[in-house]
């Protein structure tokens, strides 16, 4: 059956019938995708939807390079890293281009979860210690460990993880510092010996939280003055997201311990890494023969480095800066003009737009998509709209968000 | 620079310096291989090797079929679940055909490891248990809580994770069900309430226990009598390797509450995957909204139902009943002649010959690559060659491996 003749009630049916009761859909009104294409994705009725969601999809959706690069790749060699193969090596190398020289090692892995959870074991064994620090709504992944450190899922946290308050709207950097020692302290209170603090380098699930920049250099240094290490998830902050730099740890002028990426990584192609201080990941080294058998395999690297590419000759990262600051401008027009919007925070092409409550956040949202435009919603109380398009996206397209959700503001103010 | 221009002794260089120093090569002089084609790799000087090793590539390296389904697919729409989209339905429907009624709901994963890892969160969560069994020399993946459950990798056992002695050689199914039976009392003797028993249906790291077809039901069903769930991990014995069934549990008569697949399923692409009772993953779902970012995506799907055409369209499973029987029969004759070889084991495409000893099995294991044939070792003592072929292994493909491994026998014998 051709894609576009199935209905979306009879794939609602089916989705009920096999899928597991865990998935959910986007939208009052779910939206039946057949292709996509840059920033559009097309429903089976031909609509288009201008994407301003998918962060995975960061040098736009079907990249002709990368799908070539893809291509090519998996018709010549698709194996794993004990063999030996050039793929990993230069993807290695490039992206330990990208950082401070004090990060010597790369470890691929498949997702983001995979990711976190390995700089969880690395930094148990590196420390001695078990506890870990995580802000009170952060989203880290999906295995039993990072879900544990995942409040923003609801279940409870694993043994030894303690939160503290995300810096919700302009951060004190003192007071968020001073949060962290308290923290510690608590924790070597009730005898647990610290580990890690992991957070998302832009607060993405907290709720987008971007000010001022500089502001985790104090938790930094705290937590690596108690023998802990810093480890920067950048799985949705990577890839040149914020237009300031590759990594949004760089906004803040701190070096991590540890740094995990993912999504963007394959725009699409299941790809993500480890990059570890070699001091860090020694002692983890010495004991653990960590093997991921589709991590760093050659096709994933050759769409890895593809991607790449299209971020540096495309001029990416310029254009997040760019286009995101002017989208930012916009909202923050938008703001003077609806009380519906509270705040407008963001870095490059990840901007949280904070409303007045969960109900507006969710009303804008679904307004947004039967005006073919595609947002989402994050922090603790569901009230921030989260815009994060593929870096590829236009002044042009940030004007049609713009038009849109004034649209949307008009009529359900 | 060209893949071919590197030596092996450049490439060797760069890994030491920029990937992770838990990364290990196969072999005592690493294969650097460039591209693959079937059931051959090649490597920089245009040598060819018979890969008698990979399960992944379960259908081929580089199967045409497979690569233009990918192609295909990612020019037009890589995207995930969230949207509707018929990919991930048309693949849990076929999933969900070769495997009992009972088992009705699928959830995509990216790796075994992470599928692995979901099951054990899901039993958590259906018996309000948390103990575990598992085999004793078992590997089943490599997040925090799945490591846990690998003896084979030699750290530390997780909390509340209980070992029963794999049954080595010929096993006696009675005893094998005893001794899960024993090791429940002992859990509720130590106050642990049972959640799983954890085993891949191949005992692949045990040392390929296939002997007799059956001897699982009495564990099985000693732990579903006690509350808890089986969870079989079909990630290496999956998708028609024992040429008698897509599933290695089918072998043995059993209905499992949990099914976790992943290597071969999408010929070398990331894709895995969970099937469960619906009355198994309810619990779970009721408190967790598991979302996957690149489980299930729609290049995936198309992979991984290209993957099952071609298994069903070039009659892989009747190969792998036809050729591995041919081949165990072809090392049967060997033990005859070699003292070296104890024991010949297997299922289909998949065989353990049990050599006289660890030094005995890395002797044969190198000389074997030197013959320019790609097989590995497994086992608690290092003892048993791993030989475990793409399906499309022929009859002159077993004779080759056959050539190859009596030349090596003479020469270390």
């Amino acid at each position: 059956m051709p894609e576009s003749s199935a209905s979306s009630s009879d794939l609602l049916a089916r989705r009920a019938s096999v899928l597991a009761p865990t998935y959910r859909l986007f939208y009052e009104e779910p939206v039946h995708v057949v292709r996509a294409a840059g920033v559009w994705m097309y429903d089976a009725q031909g609509r288009r939807y201008l994407d301003a969601y998918n962060n995975v999809p960061v040098v736009g959706h079907c990249h002709p390079y990368v799908v070539e690069a893809l291509t090519k790749q998996a018709a010549i060699l698709n194996t794993h890293t004990r063999y030996l193969t050039d793929g990993p090596l230069e993807l290695a190398e490039r992206l330990l281009a990208t950082v401070s020289p004090e990060l010597t090692n790369v470890t691929f892995t498949c997702t983001g979860s995979e990711a976190n959870d390995l700089a969880i074991r690395i930094s148990k064994a590196a420390t001695g210690g078990t506890g870990f620090i995580v802000t009170d709504f952060a989203y880290h992944g999906t295995t039993e460990t990072i879900a544990g450190m995942s409040p923003a899922t609801g279940i409870p946290l694993g043994p030894d993880v303690f939160t503290i308050a995300a810096p919700v709207g302009t951060a004190d950097a003192a007071r968020f510092g001073a949060l962290v020692r308290e923290c510690l302290d608590e924790m070597r209170a009730r005898g647990v010996k610290p580990a890690g603090l992991l957070v998302d380098t832009l607060f993405s699930s907290d709720g987008v939280l971007t000010n001022p920049a500089g502001f985790l250099a104090p938790a930094v240094e705290a937590i690596q003055a108690a023998g802990g290490l810093f480890i920067a998830d950048e799985v949705q902050p990577g890839f040149g997201r914020t237009g300031q730099g590759m990594w949004g740890f760089q906004r803040h002028g701190v070096v991590p311990d540890l740094i995990t990426m993912g999504k963007p990584m394959g725009n699409g192609h299941p790809v993500a890494a480890l990059v570890a201080r070699r001091e860090a990941i020694q002692e983890f080294a010495s004991r653990v023969r960590y093997f991921n058998t589709f991590g760093g395999n050659t096709v994933a690297c050759a769409v890895a480095l593809a991607v790449l590419d299209v971020i540096e000759e495309e001029g990416l990262l310029a254009n997040a800066y760019v286009v995101g600051a002017y989208l930012k401008a916009g909202l923050e027009k938008l703001q003077e003009r609806y009380a519906a919007i509270k705040e407008v925070r963001g870095a490059g092409l990840f901007i949280g737009a904070q409303m007045d409550s969960r109900e507006t956040t969710g009303r804008v949202v679904n307004g947004m998509r039967r005006e073919g435009v595609l947002i989402g919603s994050a922090g603790r109380n569901v009230d921030t709209l989260k815009i994060r398009p593929p870096l590829t996206f236009s002044r042009n397209d940030a004007d049609f968000l713009l038009a849109a959700l004034e649209r949307v503001l008009r009529q359900s103010a």
